[in-house]
């Protein structure tokens, strides 16, 4: 991946000129007013790791495994956010882990970690490198020293039980080849967050990822029947060979979402299907966003099983729209040429005979809640370029745009409400800045109860845009947990969030936190500065 | 409920001729060798409660809300077991709560956590009375006094939001009063296990309960969105508004099946659903019980959707069909004539495309797994008679036989192999102590990677049946632990599974909760003796 943007180095995405032309409109900034900083001139704080420190981690790992050179420490000194991007572009000193140190085995990692808690070194989990909340930030506290943890060698499909659906993944296995090893055998997954092309296993166990398909397949949380950790008091199979148990309370939900800070999860084992024998999309479209909403309530609620389902807001309905560069291109199947409104999306996967009665059964819920058809092209578009759009952010910010994600989930009767003070609250900041903005939104995740809200924010870097995007983001945050929303459906706490965790699960539930934190991780080592207050 | 007996008092339960000669034949036991002890004969624990401990109580909660009789001490003795019907039997001093007190509000459980940890007062949780692993055991622990705290004024349907499919519950509710409330606004919860007709919505949660309807609309901890808890540090609401987040672990899954030891339950949010607009039965036959488990994770795997979907063992069905007291009433539709193998039940409930759907995709997969169709009256039966089982128990007890029930689940591979040993080792126990023993089984929860097994056992009781029965459980509980089964699927830990809880979820499992523990309940006065070892 990209040192100082998103994903595959080779691919460049130009902006059209329809899009400059309203970045520099709108916006009044362009690429001149922004420092872009090349590599070579990036300054890194010096790794303060002793001769002593990193003979003790060589002697563990081995000298091949441990590096303190800025090109291995650079692309660990943090996420994909915005704020990580804007870091990276900065021509201050960066903040980075001392030292990338990478096992190959658990009891490396246990070594690693008594190690650790001796020497007071702080350990910084690194999977993917795809955190867009500070999960990853180098935090010191109270240690002189800080590593990151690189899971990359726990990459194996270590087992798949064709009988039970279950198979056993490294941590460290990125998702497109744990889809790979498991499509082998004929099985998936099914879990394709947008982060999909970079993020781990244990990463998406580590922050409580939830993907496109999560209608059909459960978020990553609903796919895990076990985890393998190695804490620094011990390690733990956590979750038996029994698919459910009464055996008190359930600890698998301690460790999903923990990020790092009670143990290193090396190992995953997940439910897994058959690959989909067959597939079938279809796209919809709604007068506006709560008629639209309505109707996947209607769905969801009924249960008619659809694998993928979506949908987009007025704003980014009009823009994905507009900026689509096949003009006329499958126009005859109605999909571009759908007047404004609000376009969702479905999928549904399986045995042939399951997806039509499931596509049937969908159908005559949206079609009787307000949905209009627009055919199987748009859906399959969608799918087809689903991966895309962290992509255009780089451009955009090169561009002197601020560009940045953040998501919620509510109940469905607060769905609009929230929607709306999310967005006012956004507009409003962006106002203080002398910027106009933009805030597009869609639901992704659906529940029987309620539904995620996912926003995409375009506005005018002002100023320092780092204090700029804080000052708003921590706005947002304030009315989310003030209005009924949760802090985080599925991007995680990490540093960013932290400040309100108390907020979200009350002081008796920091307190539990920190309980079981002093129980596996006395030393306090483990991904300090995230998650727990 | 009746003090030593399984239900309605009005009710009462005669073996028929075949069955008490089957009892009397095979097992060599009959009525004679059995002491009746009647009430006014049993000896109770006299009350230790000091007259300050009562007049502080009576300062919280009102005089006619505590109570030191026997009559009403007895009764919140212990659960329903047969290890406590055979205690309720006994004509030894029975333990029993030194008192049962009755709060109305949560400031009122609160004031009493204070007042039990500042006097050293132990204080058991009490919901419906329908324990079967000595959950409700009287333990004192280090305390001199302990109190029953009955939460049956807990008693309210709160809410009920028909947007979001939430309704919020008295944790006293018993189920079908719940079931009751919601039906007048057209909602249903769906929660059935064994226990339902006494059984109620805070035990369901502490306990991770498990209705029949499991595969329709998922065990109890599914369905639980929030939990209201009052601990002796303070009150938590756990879970929100969002129906999923990804801020942090998931601190619901620790109360759920925490079992009083951490806080009192005293209100439970809910998911429910709109009544079943039509139902659909249908039974089916199988060779044996590996084809027929077969076909059930054939089912499960591709998702069809059955509402109850379980699978008896040949045993279990013989003995159902030989017991069925309407020889000829039936037969037309094959049900009765149906010449051994494996009675399966399916059952579906919604709207009915769903179900006429869902009917019809669960009968292509059964069909090709080797099921033969018995049509609709034997589930219609088994619908009927689906809460009937806990009384014939009783008569059982009361002619000398030993009768109970265990549970466990695992891995759909493991099953058979689970099944075997645990049969075998019941057994060969019984042969111990030179009885025939029939174990009948049957799997009622199924998931993707594997189901549960559900076993009722009939042997004699020899010499002391307590420690009898004792001695044949540890057995069993050992062969669970150390071949890929769970102590216990649904039926919670409590007294009698504790000792296993260290196999189950391993040291570091149980430090954590010793940790939770320390924390929410620093002096430990809730429920001693209890779930954490």
């Amino acid at each position: 991946m990209k040192w100082d943007a998103w994903g595959d180095p080779d691919r460049v995405t130009v902006l059209s000129e329809s899009q400059l032309g309203l970045v520099h409109d709108a916006l009044k900034v362009s690429s001149a007013d922004v420092d872009a900083v090349p590599f070579d001139e990036v300054r890194v704080r010096p790794s303060v790791l002793t001769g002593a420190d990193r003979d003790a981690l060589v002697a563990i790992v081995g000298a091949e495994h441990v590096s303190t050179a800025d090109a291995d420490r650079l692309p660990r000194a943090g996420g994909k956010s915005t704020l990580d991007l804007l870091r990276r572009k900065s021509r201050d000193e960066q903040d980075a882990p001392d030292a990338v140190v990478v096992p190959g085995s658990d009891d490396e990692v246990a070594a690693l970690l008594a190690l650790c808690g001796e020497r007071s070194i702080a350990v910084v989990p690194f999977g993917g490198g795809t955190s867009v909340v500070g999960g990853l930030d180098p935090v010191r506290d109270r240690f002189a020293t800080v590593i990151s943890l690189d899971l990359r060698r726990f990459d194996a499909l270590v087992s798949l039980d064709e009988t039970n659906q279950e198979a056993v993944l490294g941590a460290g296995l990125p998702a497109p080849e744990a889809e790979r090893l498991l499509a082998e055998r004929g099985f998936e997954l099914g879990h394709y967050p947008q982060s999909h092309r970079y993020a781990t296993i244990g990463g998406f166990a580590a922050t409580r990822s939830s993907g496109q398909n999560s209608a059909g397949y459960g978020r990553f949380d609903d796919l895990v029947r076990g985890l393998h950790v190695v804490t620094p008091v011990g390690v733990m199979d956590v979750g038996g060979a029994p698919p459910k148990t009464a055996a008190g309370p359930d600890l698998r939900q301690l460790f999903l979402g923990s990020e790092g800070t009670f143990g290193v999860i090396t190992a995953v084992r997940v439910r897994v299907h058959p690959l989909p024998e067959s597939k079938a999309y279809e796209a919809w479209t709604f007068a506006d966003f709560a008629t639209g909403a309505a109707a996947l309530r209607a769905v969801e609620q009924a249960g008619t099983g659809p694998t993928v389902l979506r949908l987009s807001d007025e704003t980014e309905t009009a823009l994905n729209l507009a900026t689509v560069d096949d003009a006329g291109g499958d126009g005859a199947d109605g999909g571009d040429a759908a007047p404004g409104g609000c376009l969702a999306i479905s999928v549904f996967e399986g045995a042939p005979a399951l997806v039509a009665a499931r596509h049937q059964a969908t159908r005559d819920v949206l079609l009787a809640n307000g949905g209009t058809s627009l055919g199987e092209a748009p859906a399959r578009r969608w799918a087809e370029h689903r991966f895309d759009g962290p992509y255009l952010r780089d451009p955009l910010l090169a561009e002197g745009a601020l560009v940045e994600t953040l998501e919620t989930a509510t109940s469905w009767s607060n769905l609009a409400a929230l929607k709306q003070a999310v967005t006012d609250t956004i507009q409003a900041k962006f106002g203080e800045f002398d910027s106009v903005s933009l805030v597009l939104c869609h639901i992704s995740h659906v529940y029987d109860t309620g539904a995620s809200l996912y926003f995409t924010i375009i506005g005018a870097q002002r100023g320092d845009p780092i204090a700029q995007w804080t000052q708003i983001k921590s706005a947002v945050n304030d009315v989310l947990v003030g209005q009924g929303g949760t802090i985080t459906h599925h991007h995680a706490v990490g540093a960013d969030h932290r400040n309100w965790m108390t907020d979200e699960v009350g002081p008796l539930g920091v307190a539990i936190l920190r309980s079981v934190k002093a129980t596996l991780d006395p030393a306090g080592i483990l991904n300090p500065g995230k998650l727990i207050p």
